[in-house]
């Protein structure tokens, strides 16, 4: 199998892209690593020799952070991004991961890509951390903002097979992200949605609330894309001020400082637990090839697991089945 | 003036309300506070004297967090939320707070107090703390599922002027709870509402995303009642977790458990600042009346945040502001 790397997109590239290659190619000898970019930027962190399983495609241009997505993809035909979405819709390479500007991602996937048949708006996940550490599969981020009920049964069905087919979870609990979980609680489109996802061949356990997200309720958690922007982003912001608020507060005397310090481990333990790079590779699902999204801030080691989850994917034929799934739908 | 306490109301009811309501008549001479409720319930509370500030008005019934809220302010004519508003309603009190049931405040909102002139849908306000102190105003919390942008430029309007009233902020910035920071970013109600906003007589300062929340970027978020559930939700669950992951992290080995007794009081503190008791007191804006949310967890100090909050919005007449603002709208 290949896998599309956007060397060039991301806070650490392509220091960290080039580093999580080379430990990938090192311990998965069947996955073919494809690091797309600038070689000159690329070659200096490959180091003296390059592996076999690892190869260069050249990419003379780059969609930065800042860049207005579909405009960038567009005029941007030979930015690493879009080579990496060409190679997967032309059949030479199984897959691709970036950790460059999401939304120009979507539009790699919707324009270069292409949507799968039978879906009508591709769906952006995340992986939450949960207290079970089991991870929850959120979707949609952010891809679709103004989704119908419709939209979501169709989330609620990739996002069920994604978990079962990458995650190897039998029969995974899918939840819908509500005010309530009362059945009659929630807007027009929650309303709608509960009573097809009710009649859904999928494990559905109702409308979970916000605050119980991160409990382990469910596998998979269902909502439009604004929503889901919100809750993603509220959580990140939320665990953000409160690790501010403790460093404030501990560092604020001798003795308080000293604790702290012994304390050192624990906290890294925790913040790690709450780290979105542990549970990196989030797919862009409905697209007709696997297109996944990084964290910008993801690390070499982040970067891995991206790749771990992809190779699980292909493996496990995801994008086959779903196109079995949704054809002639 | 006179405000009217739903004694029966919260989880702590009606010892927190009742001696809530104790120190407050001590410390507010101007302020005649009555205790809705049960009075053999209330008695014990008070002690052997009753202040000359301080009484009883008898309510059969208790509306319960379980009860479907429309049916229970219907059927329920002698409860203690129904006969505190119908108090207010009657002029007989200039506000009430209640701790109880959210759905049936909402429906002793709209039902019994009923809605100001020119509102088209009242909105629940929380206040979030923020890292500068100085804590957020947001609306609508889930009060109106399926906002229209002209509903969240009547938010806009209340909010600024609540945020002027009763917290003093001359010029109160005003925000929009958005899924990015650009004008053209949103689902089709928050674009629409944006255009609004630019020209409305309130200090607008663009979108806000979720994750600045806390940040204290703004002095009035904006949002549907459906996001803005999805929002304090999702913020009081990441705050939960990351304390119960600490404490499990803390108390695992002998050196750590004696480092975090050491910080107990540094960890209190940032409990405390990102306490939703220490700004209690939410009100429904866009009832023709003062009807006052607290948390259901109040304790006695919560309460009296909550009269202290009251007590303001009446002495600086915020709903006869509000009344103006909107009557021939």
């Amino acid at each position: 199998m290949r896998i599309a790397i956007d060397a060039m997109g991301g806070d650490h590239a392509p220091q960290a892209q080039v580093e999580s290659v080379l430990a990938a190619a090192a311990e998965w000898p069947d996955v073919h690593l494809v690091l797309v970019g600038d070689p000159d930027a690329i070659r200096p962190y490959l180091g003296s020799g390059i592996p076999d399983n690892v190869s260069i495609e050249p990419a003379s241009e780059v969609i930065g952070s800042d860049d207005e997505p579909v405009r960038a993809v567009r005029r941007k035909a030979d930015s690493s991004m879009v080579v990496a979405g060409r190679m997967v819709k032309e059949g030479r390479a199984d897959a691709m991961i970036s950790c460059g500007n999401t939304g120009a991602l979507m539009a790699t996937g919707l324009l270069v890509v292409g949507r799968m048949q039978g879906i009508e708006r591709p769906g952006l996940a995340a992986i939450f951390p949960t207290l079970d550490n089991k991870g929850l599969l959120a979707l949609d981020m952010g891809a679709n903002m103004d989704a119908k009920p419709e939209h979501l049964l169709q989330y609620a069905l990739m996002g069920s097979m994604y978990r079962s087919k990458v995650h190897g979870i039998a029969k995974p609990r899918v939840g819908l992200l509500n005010v309530g979980t009362e059945a009659a609680k929630g807007n027009e489109v929650t309303k709608a949605a509960y009573a097809l996802l009710e009649n859904a061949p999928v494990h559905f356990v109702g409308n979970v609330e916000a605050r119980d997200v991160l409990e382990g309720v469910c596998d998979v958690i269902i909502c439009d894309g604004f929503s889901g922007n919100i809750l993603l982003k509220a959580i990140e912001g939320a665990a953000q001020s409160i690790f501010k608020l403790l460093r404030e507060e501990l560092t604020s005397s001798f003795v308080s400082k000293l604790a702290a310090g012994a304390l050192k481990p624990s906290f890294r333990r925790v913040r790690t637990r709450m780290d979105y790079n542990e549970y990196n590779g989030a797919p862009l699902l409905g697209i007709n090839g696997l297109v996944v999204k990084g964290h910008g801030s993801s690390n070499a080691s982040a970067m891995k697991t991206a790749i771990r989850q992809t190779r699980t994917a292909i493996s496990n034929k995801l994008i086959a089945s779903l196109a079995d799934e949704f054809s002639g739908k």
